[in-house]
């Protein structure tokens, strides 16, 4: 006890310094400087607790903040406090998931909940089926199976030599999970057809594909919208895309691990409009909504769908003779046998702020974006390709006139990394880059950090050109 | 800050009732009981910090008390304090195994403990490769994929369709998430063949099958051998299977998600003798080790096979451009993008046990599980079908002689689950209990629990025959 007292004191320093904004969000390291740091091999012998403290302490110095108001590297940042707590709480239960005899408050949470962001989707009186998976990459991944298995109930048995060559739509900008999920599921990534982003040409192209594929024997099956792209954080046009399904009676899912949440905010919902028509949809609590990782559900519009698709009726656990209502042993729809009790920071969580508190958190970051999108719009050195997650390129003094295109983008292309990896040597902040297409490396901003303000948006961009000024 | 103190003391008074033997195990209640008992539902508006401090004491009373001495009911079970500690720092860290350059540390930790693993295992010089992944279903199917796409590369690509019929092996008392692998793989159940677990049927049976399949048009793939069985604790002859294996050129797979542990005993080990000779092992520290949940790891022999089958080259993540080695990015081999930490709480353990402390913790469960099994086998009204998990019938004084034995196996299949419930509602102590082939509702007894005595097991038996005793 005194023991897990001190752990604690320890990470309550750790985490007002972890706000603090004259703290180095990373000490970096190189891997092999990072293993010499400290002593990491695993003993024969115990070590002391005195020695655990030690490590504790090692683990967190050379740990990135996360928190820290300047962290924007990934979707998910920041640390709320409640979802802390009820994080720690989760670790002292120490229970699983998958029967109401071992975890029967967090069941019935999980129940409350999955129902609640049903009636924000919007199907009728919340009703419809749902699960917390480990990632928004497994929750796309049970969308798929689930339409497969939909459509052909047989490839539970029989596996895909019963089923004709499938066919699923999403866009090229959709996350890689959903070509992850192909190649496990045995259906191939070369049966995923990517499409064109843009608006229009998305809905058209995959009608002609839809139309166009039976011919050659294959048959479309799922099509996936993203809402909120992991790059740009752009909104495929949901009711475009489930005229279509629709018509041809194709599973529609909404991948909205990033964008999900802003189905919780009045101002920006409309992003998602159409959303009520899909089949599923992943939402990733654990992105917008600062809950601690993991935390991602999916979402199911049709009951018992799940339960008949996975369930193998292991009677050691799912016993049928038990004293209670069966319909509260969920672990047979999932596709984990334990499972991690992630329900209990969202609900805590939202019990804190109330449905209003995470939309103003929400709106704030989409704010605090905005802001960052005007400051350099017309700003010299700055180039954008696009807009909701503010993606840009910095162009360093020595760069903007070159006159020569392709010898721009191949400098330019230089850039962030450089300016990336001085960021992390210096620790003052971190945000993340990527190319895309034909696009040179560009910088991806995204603010999910309920610690930011206007003046670290600020700080980012004077970072930027203080450390690329020279490139 | 004070909140989350008031948060811990909570949780320090919480652990000292878990392991008082004079507090229940469960204060149970019916779901729609518990869902009147309190008001869970999300509210539009925020709740105050004191709230939040009572739903937090509300779910913990109606929590199951998986630390407590005489919880017996799964195969997690106990609570170790630094296991726990290292959690609560690892959800104050709140990041994400992806990449090295938002979890230096735990990556290098991973990297660390699975060589270590590996070396255990026997493989020379803890080569190979492997992950931690959200439980040994998920590890399960992990293994499976790769030896779809070690046999058939083109997989990924193009789907089974490119592929014969595939089979694998695996025994009538594997755990379920084999075939719940083979479901969502596109294989389907059918073609998991489940032969008869005893020894030397086993290896014969595999060895006719993978011999007759191929003539039927069936390639056999995948044996998943299973290192202590769900229910009985049982041991497949890893030795046979893996010549069976070597000469018919199939993916070896050993299960090793409950008896995976007893690797770390010199004493024991020798029930694993041949585990060297697999190309994957599931292995789970949340089970038998008392690691909190969720920890399992997959370990597989050959390197790079991971990262061929699953990467995707996600290019916003995964850049190659970075400053440093890259081969420390390991989230392009996983199937999930985000990853949890789930490696903390195991090396944090390890270093205070050390591998010895592990062994006499490992050894310490056996002795217990020795020692139910002497105290019952000539006691009158017991029965046992097997010993490694002790798995037994207890005959209420009025059943023992009854003559008629349909008439017997009809009434005893009813005595467990009268018996369990009665203990949930007096919150005593919890076993689990099933049937199993054509044996009718039996006790199963694990113990994994470091809290557990001599005294609990003897408890354990007195209360079977008091709730039983008038049945
Ligand atoms: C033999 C065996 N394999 C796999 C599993 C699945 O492990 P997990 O619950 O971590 O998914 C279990 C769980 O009981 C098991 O007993
Ligand atoms: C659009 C989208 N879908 C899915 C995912 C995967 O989510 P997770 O990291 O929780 O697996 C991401 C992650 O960035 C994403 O941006």
């Amino acid at each position: 006890m005194t023991f897990l007292q001190e752990v604690v004191d320890i990470l309550l320093a750790y985490i007002v310094e972890s706000f603090d904004r004259e703290t180095k969000v990373i000490d970096f390291h190189y891997p092999n400087e990072l293993l010499q740091l400290n002593n990491w091999e695993l003993q024969h012998e115990p070590a002391t607790l005195d020695d655990i403290l030690i490590s504790c302490r090692a683990t967190l110095k050379y740990a990135i903040k996360t928190a820290h108001p300047r962290y924007f590297n990934q979707l998910s940042t920041g640390l709320d406090m409640v979802g802390l707590a009820a994080d720690w709480l989760t670790s002292t239960a120490n229970t699983n998931m998958f029967t109401y005899e071992v975890a029967p408050v967090f069941v019935l949470l999980e129940y409350v909940t999955l129902k609640k962001m049903r009636e924000i989707i919007g199907w009728p009186e919340g009703r419809g089926d749902g699960i917390f998976s480990p990632g928004g990459a497994i929750s796309n991944m049970y969308a798929m199976l689930l339409a497969r298995f939909k459509m052909f109930p047989e490839v539970k048995e029989k596996g895909m030599s019963s089923v004709p060559r499938l066919v699923a739509f999403t866009s090229e900008h959709s996350h890689f999970s959903i070509k992850k999920g192909a190649a496990a599921l045995g259906i191939g990534t070369e049966s995923v057809i990517c499409i064109k982003p843009q608006t229009e040409i998305w809905a058209c192209a995959t009608c002609f594909c839809v139309v166009s594929f039976p011919v050659q024997g294959f048959v479309p099956f799922f099509v996936s919208a993203t809402a909120g792209t992991t790059v740009y954080g752009a909104f495929d046009p949901l009711i475009a895309i489930s005229d279509i399904c629709k018509k041809y009676n194709i599973w529609m899912h909404v991948d909205g691990a990033w964008g999900g949440s802003l189905l919780m905010s009045r101002r920006h919902r409309w992003k998602l409009d159409g959303v009520e028509r899909a089949n599923s949809v992943t939402w990733n609590p654990h992105k917008m909504m600062s809950v601690p990782l993991q935390c991602s559900a999916l979402l199911v519009r049709e009951e018992g769908l799940m339960q008949n698709c996975n369930q193998m009726h292991a009677c050691y656990l799912f016993q049928q003779d038990k004293q209670y209502d069966l319909s509260y042993d969920t672990g047979d729809k999932a596709l984990q046998c334990g499972r991690h009790v992630d329900i209990f920071k969202l609900w805590l969580m939202w019990r804190a702020k109330g449905t209003i508190g995470f939309e103003a958190q929400i709106d704030r970051c989409l704010e605090l974006s905005e802001y960052l999108y005007n400051k350099i719009k017309d700003r010299d050195g700055y180039e954008m390709p696009q807009h909701t997650n503010v993606c840009f390129w910095y162009l360093p003094p020595g760069m903007r006139y070159i006159e020569d295109k392709d010898e721009k983008k191949k400098r330019l292309h230089k850039v962030a990394p450089v300016i990336k990896a001085r960021m992390m040597e210096y620790g003052t902040t971190m945000v993340s880059y990527q190319p895309q297409g034909d696009k040179v490396n560009f910088f991806r901003m995204v603010i999910s950090n309920p610690a930011a303000t206007f003046e670290d948006i600020d700080f980012l961009i004077e970072e930027i050109e203080r450390l690329g000024h020279d490139l």
